[in-house]
């Protein structure tokens, strides 16, 4: 049995709470078992220098850690006065991902800021990060479509990511730190609602993995995120719909 | 009367939930009207340079938003490589006022953090990061001396901060963004249970004012933090009361 | 007594050296006992980019010791690759003070760099920073004035600022280096000549401070400022004359 | 057909120089194509801090380009003051690939600085510096070794990585720069000899993936570094030979 | 006789090779004894904002290490987040010399980056980088001439730069590392074909030395640069001839 | 006619004012014309990291402008967050310069502290700040000689600094900032009483320069010299006298 209980291919309790701060566009505060993320997605009327006057805009995510969501108490990174190399990784990671199922060229010449702030660490919190966000921003672009900023959702499908691994009772689904901290393989993917693959980022802590175990923390990944996704719906409700709909008339052009 | 219907003496409700994280030993989530603070105190076992080998202890504060606290969004202070000297100013202030109610030689060498992370601002959040800071710094000592870690609780009274200023309507008590951003004055008064000053830190924004209005502004400000400390000590309950019983035998000593 | 002979309520010797430097429209050798600051006042062109066609002007502050104004000497700023918490609060300080007393929307879009640099430390270097500047602002100012790139001279009052706090013989006025180090409260007030506040810092050091003491303290930099001011007026001369006309005239405008 | 006429499934030239550089315990030009690295190992005495006292070794990589290694200069990290998050992301991967097949415990506690300077680029830099690297290290720990240094070459096996990806054409292995480009899917895939994985890191570049897709692209990648480690062995020679005993006779042990 | 059995007046052997990389619009592999140093001219159709709108351009140079190039591993200054001293002593050295033989009025508003990465040193790395860069310049001065976009080859000279120095054996040129590390004085000259100076940098290393000193030395650097700049339009073949016409014809000029 | 109606041999009028701070052990004021520099030598217990358990001292120097000492403000290193190439240039030179006279290993695991800043600037900043430093050092190794903490005055010889160059009337000595700004050649010379040289650089501004233009150079530079440490003999004094005691003694044996 797993440190907490669950099946090895359970995922922890998870809660999206949308609307959670009263400022941003979109804003969620995501729950999977003790991990806490926020999540919001604001809006900023410029574009990085490489879009300016191409139409197109823009996603991008910052990702980071109060220093009391840890255990040992995380040294800030603006006290540091640098983003450390594992921040720079997550949160090209979560600005990729999202872009992946976005029209950039259907939002216009906007930047969508998504900004994830890990306030409870208990393992996970990258892939947390990403499902969270998704939700802020799929109601950031609602509010855009709905004040008739933009003319439509250009949201492709939904996007959920969780965290697989190799533990000591062979490979499990959304490791919890303990788990996590001594797993002989980690990897976090990120899928759509169709099944498609956005991200597969697999490594052998110390250690390396066959072929066959790869699979089966594909496998694995698949259940959590059609999970997830299935979560993600349910918080959207009827602006999920939306979505949907989107799904087959623009998805399918997109993706070509 | 005020833009959300408050008397010029009143306070937005406030709201203490303690043990709001579970990794640090002190956190409380501090709520005054919209503006929300998570207040954490991590145990360091190490002190600055200059206190090694003192016996003596430290207690050393940080202060952020997160970006998505704001109507505008606020650049990390670790995008831009540097703490803002906004920022500075205010860190400055909650670790002074802190340590002005503890006997750091009564803590031994140990540093205490103290990090305020404002996720939601609605004016006033220096002096509500104080309020909460207080009462996380409080469960933080009262669990090292539970653990045996220190001999007492080394406090000699309760602290609480409040903001005042002169709006359009004249002397308003406890500002929210609204009032503060357009206030001729603006001061922030931290104080004790027995009513003793430990900062005050008033400024014309772009205007001046005289002793009278001085006055009246610290008389408004006793009378919040007053109301402050009461909710503190609500919070903390039998907690609290140990700080009384040393407040009365610990702090004269204290004092001299 | 005090550790320099003087009474509770006096100050130190004030020596105003106007056009201390060539190059810059404004500047002054600002003497307060062994405290000796360089306060200089320089024009630029531009404003910060939040007035950018607002045309209303700005005054900012920097303020620096050199590594030799200290018996310990301080490290430079450069050195370590950022500015400090303290020279922070203090170029903020400066800067507020001397704007409340100027009406910016006469400046035109033009930036005055106000630089005070410490040359000698003995106590009190920030308020001898303010005094010095705001004389190095008036000829400055009036160089603007006289060479017809301004109206007016907008200036509604004079300012000067002084530290006072409680010393092991209570309350005095102008705090030495010794006495400062070993204060019990120290606070920083800035005034104009009507006797309004402008800025008024205090302090408990590890410790508080009661009403009573604090309206003592209030008392002693009011007799403090009031001297620092007529020192202003005598070094400034006839141009400080067109000052206080000026503040008749102009002041009770702006003040609205 | 490829823009540079090459199969589908076929690798650009491979050429590995050893000992390029004078001063490096291993130093290697590693040439794939165009694409041209300088890997080198060096030996530092100190470990970092979360090992001190371990008897525990580290391994620790750089990665960087010089500004003429592309079409457009790149700015050197050095002049920006700090490292990109692209960079980060190299370094990180590079640094655990390597350990992953390292026995840090019989290093002692020794630090190898990898360093891989690209000189010219023309994709796959970072899959380039890996196999380089694994290179460089071999001949820096058979220098320890030799010396008396360390009692056995603590490797487990051959390391490799290669670049896979979906480009117009479909699936293709170790793209140019040209291909990468352009290409929906990239994945790098390091191995060992043993065909084991070590990191998979896919990603879809404004597009997703298929579980087919993936796989197809894991069989590229399977062929791509079973051919690189072979010319790994032809560059180290005999002292390849040695590896390969230790990888039956200590790798078993190592993996457990 | 020299450590490594030259004669006090004999270069190391000298080897310039052109086109090294493929990207840049020159590059040169500039090998001097053990010496190597990577220099390619790069162009930007932009110039620093001091020479906007003037028609004129500029030439920058940037000077940097591999980690690898000495013995022990040299610290990245992107990983310390500044360029050190020496770096900038060296980068602003190899500037102004290239600069001073260009007629930058003539190039119209580019800027030609200078990069010298040297990837094994041996001493003598800054005068090596000047000379290779000069031969890097040629090239893609050139090029721009060549393609239409300068209307001739602004260059008014050859430059070719080397170091002399005192060692234990008295004065001789051309030191590597072993020779320059001990040497009591050391001094680096940079001359044109014509035999004048552009630059002398004469420092006694812990030591002083006398005039007629000082002229052996110039005596030494004299006869090796006229050996440099012999090597470099060997390696320059016919390009070399037009600068040898243009010196004739436009340098004269230019002096004036 | 020079601008300031000097002779081409003349230096502008020299007055150095010693122990012009109170704090540091050895402070000058040193005048050159309008240039002013103020020197300090500040004695620190610890040296770096390469001297530890070495018993030999070390000597540093930094160097800095204030903002008002230049028509144009100059921005603050320390506000860009960084060290500017010109200054690091200039600090390096000082340093060197001061260290070649001194017998480190005489002084024990001791660091000098130089700081040079100037806060008027019109020409010759870096030669005055070297003439300035020696006599302040001076003044700081009496102290420690004095006060028993070194037995004798570790200085082998006087050193002064000087600017010379190739304005549009030819050589001349001691630029100002009008001559300096428009000079073809442009050279710093560091000599001892002894008519040694330390340290030539000299520069040709987008220009270049003959051996006899060097020579005439040198000349003017030793002439300036010899006057500039006449007037530190005067200055010193008495105590200068012991360094020519010394001189005679104890620098022959330190130059072998």
């Amino acid at each position: 049995m797993r440190v907490d209980n669950r099946k090895f291919d359970e995922l922890r309790e998870v809660k999206i709470t949308r609307n959670y701060l009263m400022h941003p566009y979109g804003s969620v505060l995501m729950e999977v078992g003790n991990t806490k993320v926020i999540c919001t997605a604001m809006i900023d009327d410029k574009v990085p220098p490489f879009l300016k006057g191409s139409n197109i805009g823009w996603i991008t995510a910052e990702y980071s850690m109060l220093p009391g969501a840890t255990v040992m108490r995380k040294v800030r990174d603006a006290a540091r006065g640098r983003i450390d190399g594992r921040t720079h990784e997550i949160q090209r990671f979560i600005g990729r991902t999202l872009r992946s199922v976005v029209d950039l060229s259907r939002l216009g010449e906007k930047t969508i800021w998504i900004d994830c702030d890990v306030i409870q660490a208990d393992g996970g919190t990258r892939t947390a990060a990403i499902t969270g966000s998704f939700v802020a921003l799929v109601d950031a672009l609602y509010k855009l479509y709905n004040s008739g900023q933009i003319g439509s959702i250009p949201i492709s499908d939904y996007v959920a990511a969780v965290s697989v691994g190799i533990a000591d009772m062979g490979p499990v689904l959304d490791l919890c730190y303990e788990e996590d901290h001594k797993a002989l393989v980690d990897m976090n993917v990120a899928m759509t609602d169709k099944g498609q693959f956005i991200e597969v980022q697999g490594t052998g802590e110390n250690s390396t993995f066959s072929r066959i175990e790869l699979n089966t923390l594909l496998d694995l990944a698949e259940k959590g995120n059609k999970e997830l996704i299935n979560a993600q719906k349910i918080a959207l409700g009827s602006i999920g719909k939306l979505i949907e709909e989107n799904k087959i008339d623009l998805g399918e052009d997109y993706e070509k």
